[in-house]
């Protein structure tokens, strides 16, 4: 893909309305993903440019971490930070009550630990992640400790999922998250009905760390689509 | 302490009490702790002798996988498990509705990933732990990664609790649990209202991996006590 790619522009697009909205003096989570890559170079790029000053990250995920580094962004833990001002991050799914599923890149534990400290958390997507009803398209990502992965699958079955362990395509066997865990992608066959109970029943069931529905958490979703092959960005 | 010692006879007698339950053929739970470690004893020793036979076990903890080998009882991963016939393990507190807090030995979650796959889960307490109500004489354990600590103790606080880090005693730091995490110690001034919306609750916070609330999954309470100088055991 070249920068003139209309997806990757409109990728960068809504990076950088996102960042516009980010003020100097702030901490700043910093999202996962293809999109929140590009939002955290033009922060550090920002910060280096001195058109923004005294910004910290909270990075969602090793890779934000990385990518934080490389453009010069200083870090907080999330444990560091008393408060996160604004935090940006991509979604699998958005439904029209902004609620989310996330999870793709295996790092929905953490990224939900910084998403929901933040005061307003803006959600940086193209269209094609818009849906009607979360689960339809993408299947619900869980993070569960690797002794708990045949008990949690039947619990995960009783409460009307198909669950499969995800396996990994650059080394042998499973996914194994940045926390040394396993994910169950989960499919609903009807997709899901009520995101908030699901998302409380699952996390309850023992050795569950973590869902990928991220229920009443998101303030503002930026939206990334090309209209007459011109990417433009709209908030949904 | 010596074998004649009247506490230390009370828990073998719980122990056994509990063993006497157990029947050949079938896949047991071990749990952890002092009074769980007499049951793993007389299971290995009845299933040498031929008193029972065919009994695989499921271990709850590092302790109990240690104890069943050295008792020479095969063990069963959970996933490994088809079914888990009955469980016996400890408790931290008792309340007359059969719910429980765990997680004294840092070992709640490997122990309700097990107890809570049990078709029978048998409980085997002295009775110092029974309380009218929970969260009165012992802390509640929720065990957390490491990243979260500090903002899941900041949530731990939203719902009335006051949180402390587990400091260990023969390592620097915090204790480290058998997953890698650490553990927060939960006081609650009045006790516990409601145990079943705690559990949930706690568990939805993010970074939580499991809490010791272990609600609506115990069948059977067995209490030892001290009667009149001899050592005694009913059903509570």
């Amino acid at each position: 893909m070249s920068q003139t790619d209309p997806k990757v522009v409109m990728k960068q697009q809504v990076a950088l309305a996102a960042v516009e909205r980010v003020k100097s003096d702030t901490v700043v989570g910093l999202g996962s993903g293809s999109t929140a890559a590009f939002v955290i170079q033009y922060l550090g790029e920002r910060l280096q440019s001195g058109q923004l000053s005294n910004i910290k990250g909270v990075a969602t995920s090793f890779q934000a971490e990385v990518l934080a580094r490389q453009y010069g962004i200083p870090l907080l833990t999330p444990s560091e930070a008393d408060q996160i001002h604004v935090a940006i991050d991509g979604a699998d799914e958005v439904d029209p009550n902004k609620q989310l599923i996330k999870g793709g890149g295996a790092a929905h534990t953490r990224e939900k630990i910084v998403d929901c400290l933040a005061d307003e958390f803006i959600v940086v997507v193209d269209d094609s992640k818009l849906v009607d009803r979360l689960g339809t398209t993408f299947l619900l990502p869980v993070e569960v400790i690797p002794l708990a992965v045949g008990p949690a699958m039947n619990a995960i079955e009783g409460l009307g999922g198909k669950p499969t362990l995800r396996m990994a395509a650059k080394k042998a066997g499973p996914v194994v998250t940045d926390q040394g865990n396993l994910v169950i992608d989960v499919k609903f066959p009807n997709g899901i009905d009520d995101p908030v109970a699901l998302e409380a029943a699952i996390n309850n069931i023992p050795g569950v760390l973590e869902n990928g529905l991220f229920v009443n958490v998101t303030h503002t979703v930026l939206v990334g689509e090309i209209i007459d092959g011109k990417p433009q960005v709209r908030e949904a």
